[in-house]
């Protein structure tokens, strides 16, 4: 077999075989294959896309390039769920105690963010004291025993992805649906749950910019996940705004909490719920329905937060500052962003509030890059919202003053007020499952 | 400017501007563009497509990455002719001196040659002691004192060129017309000539395997040599039979002189006139018709043959080997394939007449490859020709007997007879200028 042929035949637009995928990918990592041979096969599938049967192969084969987590040391069913990352995602912190409080194991690895936040990773972090990396026996132990754990994950998961994003990255060939869906499943698959709800956000704060990619990208995955013995589901969200109002780590934490001690916006809530109530139905819990009120009455019997505290307690966090976000690490300096006209909010483009979040310190454009967990901004309005000229629009937090003026421009060039109330993006699309796409 | 930009527009289908393409092709050259992102962009390339004024650029912009030869010191109009390759295509050695006795400079440097057989300059370097290096200004002098010189080209004629050649070779974006074009004319360009005739081969045994193919080839070479101030014109001829009866370098330097001498099959002599009449028309020499009365009076009248012995002699060269093929090099061994079977030639595969070449040692498959001058195949029989069973098909020549067996084999791979003559295929299918495609 040849790399030459190989590339060849995708760029003829033919299906590659397992064996060829498993050459091309397996020789890439060991060093066999050339980078220059790498990224001409990565730009063919690009323009030449793959059938759902040769990107199932694909992301088994990334999978199997390093350790296959063996989760079966965990009793009963495991539920892991994925996002496909926006601007103010947090929704982990507050679904994965939920779902667990409702009896179904989460047993999740994040990685870390690149971009305008950190990822759950870093959010955790923020809660001062909290570890997370640890042994697999420690983990498989926290999820016996508490029913969740949320870590790191590890660098011999799916290397091959790791190795053929920094290509895709360097190569614009990071635009490919299978690519995409591929490098998110091979992670998926490694990391050994059970069960896989995954988070697909669309809009102009998301990686997916129209719906059709988005439903695409989630119907891809969700066969993936299918074919290889996952209950997997997807939910379409919207990220044309930041979910909830708090941007930035420590922020989040907050919010989060507030999700699970019943105080969060409406937003966020709704999401939180709908993406616990999937995890469960797929966990066999009952119907959607059923799921839904069993998530809610985990919020309102206060059991949800008392999971999360015994999680931050049994990861070294101080869960004091759960209760009380004041002990979370706060910023030396707050702005406040006014309106300068009144009437309703008809742009605030979610993108260009990620820049000024990143702006502030509370994301990395490397993964080098040092974050401030106390950085980030508060949403006082969101897009549609009324504002009269003066008021408050968004606070921003950082440690360093002289970093308010080019987050403050970033925020404010994505800001429009107009005379009209736009129309009001749905928070959920669609829900895609093995059987088809369910419109919300 | 970033490549990654650049890639990400070929990718999304865009035309790429001159600076873009200065930017990618002078930094590949410069080693600041890393191979892995060049080979992105040729794969976006092949799959994208390139505009007609953008594959001139590229051209251009190739062949400014080295020396622009400068014949100004050349006295008139200087010609030069560019096949895109065959098996058995030896058609320079025999018109170059043809136009050049018609009173048209030819100052013509050949690369060597990869594939099947050597290139012009091997096939010069079978006739014992000839010289393919000289310097400019003694390819100079030897241009205006005899009005013709056919020499190798130097490393330094569109160094990109040779850079991405090689890039492609290993990342299967050889196949995209756009850059089989731009690659071709740069060199033409950095040549330096004032009329380029283009030779673009169809058939199973070129490089272009359909006639729309080649048109579009010899239609876009044009253009680019147009774009650039060349008086430039293409015939598409035919490569399903080889042209003549010789495969091999000291083989094919026989069967030139014979075309010159008047002893050659008709249709390899057809094809010589025709592309030295048009090369004649390009420089102004008379109409088509004109010029191929010339062209032929050049062979009769001894005049073409004449000048051909003076360039050699000039180069070096044992004259007496042009008249005496007996003092080419010779093989050690030859072997006869004959006919299994009655009936006619129904598939005579070109391409596996060449890897029988090939395999006796008359071409090379990397550039470090040396050549055997002697080794060859002598065509009796070809398609379309009546045989009777046990008759000669073809004579093979090697130094080694071993080396016949395999030839043999792949020479009745592609060897089929059958009851009824196929139909023959026309020698030349159409001439393309700058105002438009003729059909002959």
């Amino acid at each position: 077999m040849r790399m030459y042929d190989i590339i060849a035949k995708k760029r003829d637009g033919a299906a590659l075989t397992r064996a060829e995928l498993e050459f091309a990918v397996g020789g890439y990592v060991a060093g066999t294959v050339p980078d220059y041979q790498m990224s001409a096969l990565l730009m063919a599938v690009c323009l030449r896309g793959m059938s759902d049967a040769e990107t199932a192969d694909l992301t088994d084969v990334m999978a199997r390039s390093g350790e296959m987590v063996d989760l079966s040391a965990i009793d009963g069913v495991k539920a892991d769920k994925h996002s496909t990352g926006g601007v103010g995602d947090k929704t982990t912190l507050a679904v994965a105690p939920i779902v667990a409080a409702c009896g179904v194991k989460v047993a999740k690895m994040s990685g870390r963010g690149l971009g305008h936040t950190g990822g759950t990773v870093d959010k955790l972090a923020s809660v001062p004291g909290t570890r997370t990396e640890m042994t697999r026996e420690r983990f498989f132990a926290q999820v016996n025993e508490l029913g969740l754990a949320l870590i790191g994950q590890s660098g011999h998961i799916a290397p091959a992805d790791k190795k053929l994003y920094a290509l895709r990255d360097v190569t614009a060939t990071v635009a490919s649906i299978p690519l995409i869906a591929s490098s998110i499943m091979s992670k998926k698959l490694a990391a050994g749950a059970d069960v896989i709800l995954l988070d697909v956000t669309v809009g102009s704060g998301a990686f997916m910019r129209t719906l059709p990619d988005a439903v695409e990208l989630a119907r891809l995955m969700v066969s993936i996940g299918t074919a290889h013995g996952r209950r997997t589901a997807a939910l379409i969200t919207d990220m044309e705004r930041p979910l909830g109002r708090s941007v930035g780590n420590a922020l989040e934490v907050a919010e989060s909490m507030a999700v699970l001690r019943g105080s969060a916006p409406a937003d966020l809530t709704e999401v939180c719920l709908q993406l616990a109530a999937n995890m469960l139905a797929l966990a066999g819990r009952g119907s959607l329905r059923e799921c839904r009120a069993m998530a809610r009455k985990a919020i309102e019997d206060g059991s949800a937060f008392e999971k999360c505290c015994r999680m931050f307690a049994a990861q070294g966090g101080d869960v004091r500052a759960l209760q009380d976000p004041s002990l979370l690490p706060q910023a030396a300096y707050r702005h406040e962003i006014r309106a300068e006209s009144g009437g309703y909010i008809v742009q605030n483009d979610v993108e260009r509030i990620g820049t000024a979040s990143m702006l502030l310190g509370a994301g990395r454009l490397k993964k080098e890059d040092a974050i401030d967990p106390a950085a980030g901004i508060l949403l006082h309005k969101k897009l549609g919202d009324a504002v009269t000229p003066g008021q408050p629009l968004a606070t921003l937090y950082a440690n360093d003053p002289a970093l308010f003026a080019p987050a403050e421009a970033a925020y404010r060039a994505g800001l429009a007020i107009g005379p009209e109330k736009p129309p009001e993006p749905p928070l959920i699309y669609a829900r895609v499952t093995a059987q088809g796409v369910e419109n919300l």
